[in-house]
């Protein structure tokens, strides 16, 4: 596969298309090499929109741990409760949807250079692998954060009756909105994940 | 590809391995067809156990369902609360963990046909594309399902005193045991589907 690879000039990576691929071939199986150099093209496309996807769910995951992070609403006065502010750090689930969402964004950010591999050699199967199959870990650390979150957020909003555990949003409806804008740009990540996966998956089958 | 994989006599399915495949080959191209054989031994030999991975699944995601669709509990004194029976349709978040680990089960029931045809026909792409995008929309559901109903166990079994929810697994040990269960049994399918997400994307790689 690499030797297959390395007899394709891809030139600039970024100025590459499907259409202006420039091959060098050397007389024999012309035929396959010109094939492989258009498949080659197709998957250069996808790669690129590999790369433009992971620089969104960057920002979107990155985005939706610093706003839970600093998520954290003082009241001026006191409630029923003895506590009067609220921060992430006062439930478990969000502070594991922070550590995990921030592992996610990390990961992300370290699988740009396996997604620039698969912008300049397109049918090089490794890091297609190694992508998907990262990917697909993360992204469950991903939606159980945003799941185990919302969970609570549903709970903060509405209360349950049958538990007695009342609602925390009347008194604190900053905090509930940051956090609530915290899940939602992870469960965006999510749908990102999934087209990145799908995209891997596409580029990986053969011809 | 088809035309390629129908000249492979496959015999009895469940029979053949990589070393026992029966290859009917015309003359010309014969060392492409016997590595096209040798991959495809391989490949069934995938799938055979992607296969069994989705019976196990269907085991492990019915059991789930089940045991927190039957978790109640009656308790045999009234307490500090009102009510005294608790089940899993008092908590949206275990609710939602029936449905949608139903889904996931039923979906997988639906999986088979195809990964059957991905024993029969190792080398056809169509089938495992089609099973690695929609295990991977599948697995998304199932950790948002067993996270939601993990962030609410948690809170059952230690509230949380920031916001004034107490704890109900006191009250309702066997309810939460159940549910605990269902949770884990939920977890546990996740493992399987990152295991079978793996196994595509193995088996759509070139050679």
């Amino acid at each position: 596969m690499t030797k297959e690879s390395t007899t394709i000039d891809v030139g600039e990576p970024s100025t590459v298309t499907k259409s202006s691929s420039h091959v060098v071939v050397d007389g024999k199986k012309k035929k396959g090499f010109v094939a492989a150099a258009a498949g080659g093209g197709a998957k250069r496309g996808l790669a690129i929109f590999d790369f433009l996807l992971r620089l969104g769910a960057i920002a979107v995951t990155i985005g939706a741990a610093s706003v839970m992070y600093t998520a954290e609403e003082t009241l001026p006065f006191f409630t029923q409760f003895l506590q009067f502010q609220a921060g992430y750090d006062d439930l478990p689930a969000f502070q594991y949807f922070v550590i995990a969402v921030a592992i996610v964004a990390s990961y992300l950010v370290l699988s740009l250079p396996f997604s620039i591999i698969a912008i300049i050699r397109p049918l090089a199967v490794a890091p297609r692998l190694i992508l998907l199959i990262f990917d697909t870990l993360v992204v469950t650390l991903n939606t159980s954060a945003a799941a185990a979150a919302a969970s609570i957020v549903y709970l903060a909003h509405n209360g349950n009756q049958s538990t007695n555990w009342l609602p925390i949003c009347q008194q604190f409806g900053d905090f509930c909105q940051n956090v609530s804008t915290a899940v939602v740009a992870a469960s965006i990540a999510i749908l990102f994940f999934i087209v990145l996966i799908i995209i891997s998956a596409v580029a990986l089958k053969r011809h």
